[in-house]
């Protein structure tokens, strides 16, 4: 009677983890869509990107920076864990926050050039003004403390082992919360760049279908991402070779 | 050694379920802060509300309505589980039922508001071209799928144990899901509104300030709805009394 059970049991693990895989693929496949889909707005409608003596083409990078710092590479690396359960999690620790790292990079450059767009134009736009600057730059703040806090905490210096069990269920709360931040200030972006440039907006143009369509894009990625980090049988089990940093050695 | 061990468990718990109640209160004066505050600002800034002879005016039944239903009362309705611990299962499942029926019933007036702020005037305003819209009808969709779902599987007439076992993880994430969603499209519906209505929104004028804060008290419950029903030592135990209900019992 064991055999069976045991196959059973397998079956199922193996069925968790193919399921798991599939919607990883199409969670990487979403986020690149999004990638493409920003690329092409910017690039067809609203007129391509450009430097400092441009300041509304400059403003470009914003969004396209934004999508691939704080959108599909912050999801990515909240998904690195479980995405790659075979590597050791000290490996992982270090793609996490390197990753993290190029995200925050990304973000930093990302509101210069929006700050740029305000500010160069003669008469300047004021700056943080509308909720869309109020939740982004809380998304950035949340973002920003985490990565402080966690790389204190789990990779140098280290914080005690009872803070860092304690802090844990927090640190993922928060990231993830930053993410669907990020993700909702991000859909405010749309709106707010929808009305300020697309004339035909109600016409159902395709400038605008193309900006509510790759809304829909953040929504469904986030909401992958969301389901796949949170998903208890999608959890990456321990290898042996972690034990070491359990117990402190080689950290 | 077994006493000290039991009273310090004991007292955890108690320190737990210490911590959900304040939360819990907070919770709640978040919201109520956000209904005083949505129905100041429609009253003060953007002219009361009307009926039909006044679309412009009738639209503004859509925030007010929209905060309370698919806000506030969805939120709630999805904590009433461990807000009311100590009722019994069949209870809670009929108040989760009623609370959102409530909810759904406010989300549809809120819905013909708009149609009709749309439709009445001459010329009419197009409709479902922005991204708000479809988000939000994504929302709304989401909550009336899984109202039918829930209330088939649930209440009446009850799907097979089995599959009520499977639905309910889904039940829940797609819950959450409508519940993040519905505030993601409040936030765009806040950031058209002001760029449409508030001519000085660019100078933090007061209407556009009240806007803004109402958009962080609508991030702030959400943050903390979310929070009070995943935090896994918040969950509710099952009472005696409930036993009946997972055998079949009286059902």
């Amino acid at each position: 009677m064991k055999i069976p059970i045991f196959i059973i049991g397998k079956m199922d693990e193996d069925a968790t983890l193919t399921n798991f895989k599939v919607l990883y693929v199409v969670t990487q496949l979403c986020g690149l869509t999004m990638i493409i889909l920003v690329s092409c707005w910017v690039g067809i409608h609203l007129g391509g990107v450009g430097g400092t003596a441009n300041p509304k083409l400059e403003f470009n990078w914003h969004p396209l920076f934004m999508t691939i710092g704080l959108i599909f590479l912050y999801g990515n690396s909240i998904l690195v864990y479980r995405g790659f359960r075979n590597v050791r999690k000290k490996t992982l620790k270090f793609a996490h926050a390197g990753i993290h790292l190029t995200a925050f990079v990304l973000t930093v450059i990302a509101l210069i050039t929006v700050f740029d767009s305000h500010n160069l134009p003669v008469p300047p736009i004021p700056n943080m003004y509308s909720l869309h600057s109020w939740i982004g730059m809380g998304a950035v703040i949340v973002f920003g403390l985490q990565y402080v806090a966690g790389f204190t905490a789990y990779l140098a210096p280290g914080w005690r082992q009872a803070l860092k069990v304690a802090y844990m269920p927090l640190h993922i709360y928060f990231g993830l919360f930053g993410f669907v931040l990020a993700i909702a200030s991000a859909l405010m972006g749309i709106t707010e760049k929808a009305l300020f440039s697309i004339s035909d907006y109600s016409s159902f143009s395709s400038s605008g279908v193309m900006a509510n369509s790759l809304g829909c894009l953040y929504v469904i990625f986030g909401a992958l991402v969301v389901y796949l980090v949170t998903e208890g049988s999608y959890k990456r089990k321990p290898l042996p070779e972690d034990a070491v940093l359990l117990t402190g050695v080689n950290e």
